[in-house]
């Protein structure tokens, strides 16, 4: 399997650096005080089209050469990945076309038209998904960008921690958030290489648990009915993420959606900072975990702000 | 009167920069596009109690000496500057007797008392306050803290906008919101010393414009049956804050709460930050009156970030 290195990804910082922000890293003394640890939070909510997905689609999309592009990039996805990969192909100057389930939330609709992005609805099942898919590319030979499963993307992702450890060199752990796995995957090269000793832990709905099923089983667990609020999580664990996670994560640790949503809530309260809900499941597993993390430095990638603030949890 | 000068927020500063956070300066391209100003927001939402209104209560408690805080200090609100007065009490190692209506929020009560504050309740109308916490200076003999209109809290506010200036020091203008106008005064002072070219404006709801009315007739005017979606801008213009506003400040504008609603949710929505409605004020005033920013560096003050979630205006 075409594995990412650490290699990839300060490759792949070198070429992301340019288009993406430095995010701020923050501490709430508030929180701390709650969980006992000491936690800096990486605030990927205030990436460019808010979520840490523009690394990944920014890295593999700038991977291409002129020729490649030409006929520009294309994926499926209702969430950021979509707005993601239409910003990058915008800056490349080449089309994103995005298949995306007509019932996908408007807002998501919005930010892959207003970054230029080529919208074709489809029913909203995965085979209608991978289907349309394929007829696109077909008719276009445009370059697929897989969500969270393809090396640059991973690559992409890790740039996220090597920042982080850039920001704050002496931390214990990281804890971030386990859908698809390309940040987890992505974060747990990056801090393996750096300092082995780092603990890498997962942070995952129970309600969407196929990858803690899949890291305790040592075997690839299919993700079925899955449900959470934290809806950027419902995706099932990606292949080659699932080969990175084995060899380097130490644990992955899930929560129910009620401590998901009082992990929100205190982030908002305490900190003032929009955090989506997908953002909050790695707060959440510190919450029920106190103990263990108990007078540890910890990095918590807040991984996106992006919420419909018509329907919020609280 | 005892109006303060530049210098005293120059004391001011040295005074409480042990004590305050210096907060961040942040800019959105997409609200600038939309604006046609260049943005800068000064975020005291991520100030201490999450209100610039810990830097006026904070200087008036630490200007004074041990013997004048040995009976504690008071003072009458059901906002911020309850919070910040117990929190700079209890830095101080002082007792802080807050006088609050019976229906203040629970989220203002639990804040007083989590910092240590004593509250007292009274019903709600400015009389029955001002009669108990009479009653309690007399009991007492805690030094009384004025919410906005005190020379020590004016100075205090005025230290934000010298950060802010230190932080981007070619604004065009400055906006902030008024209400009681110890932020706007404040700000004027500081502003106008370091460059009398520098327009200061305040922002006002249209719902409780005291503050303007009293600007326009050049008279201060009593504030009638205020009633607005900032909850933080019902007070009336004190006096000494009209003073300072007649001799520095170019204008105030005011804005219905449509368009005070409208600019919260670009800020939460495009910088994914918490602001209160008071905070959004002034970028309302900006998107009421594009043609008069446009082009101009605009530093903006949001003021706090103390919102309740259960009640949000969208």
């Amino acid at each position: 399997m075409n594995l990412p290195t650490f290699s990839d990804i300060e490759d792949a910082y070198l070429r992301i650096e340019a288009q993406t922000h430095i995010t701020p890293v923050l501490t709430s003394r508030a929180i701390d005080k709650i969980t006992g640890a000491e936690i800096f939070f990486k605030c990927e909510n205030f990436q460019k089209v808010g979520a840490f997905k523009f690394r990944g689609a920014c890295n593999a999309v700038f991977a291409l050469n002129a020729e490649e592009l030409a006929s520009g990039v294309a994926t499926h996805s209702s969430g950021n990945h979509a707005a993601a990969l239409a910003l990058a192909a915008q800056l490349r100057q080449t089309q994103a076309h995005i298949v995306m389930p007509q019932n996908a939330p408007e807002i998501k609709k919005k930010a892959v038209v207003s970054y230029g992005g080529l919208i074709t609805f489809c029913e909203p099942t995965l085979q209608a998904r991978e289907e349309t898919l394929q007829k696109i590319l077909e008719q276009t030979g445009a370059q697929m960008i897989h969500p969270y499963d393809q090396k640059e993307v991973i690559a992409g992702q890790g740039t996220c921690a090597l920042e982080l450890i850039q920001q704050q060199d002496d931390l214990d752990a990281i804890v971030t958030p386990v859908g698809g796995g390309g940040l987890l995957a992505g974060t747990s090269i990056t801090a393996k290489y750096i300092n082995p000793e780092m603990e890498v832990i997962g942070a995952e709905p129970q309600g969407a648990d196929d990858a803690a099923q899949s890291f305790q089983k040592k075997q690839r667990m299919p993700s079925l009915h899955p449900n959470t609020i934290a809806d950027g999580l419902l995706t099932a664990l990606g292949k080659l993420n699932y080969e990175l996670i084995i060899k380097n994560v130490d644990d992955i640790i899930t929560t129910p959606d009620s401590t998901t949503i009082e992990a929100m809530r205190l982030i908002w309260e305490r900190m003032k900072i929009i955090v989506e809900p997908s953002s909050a499941v790695s707060l959440a597993v510190i919450l029920d975990n106190k103990e263990a993390f108990k007078g540890k430095k910890v990095g918590v990638v807040l991984s996106g702000g992006n919420v419909d603030l018509q329907h919020l949890p609280f």
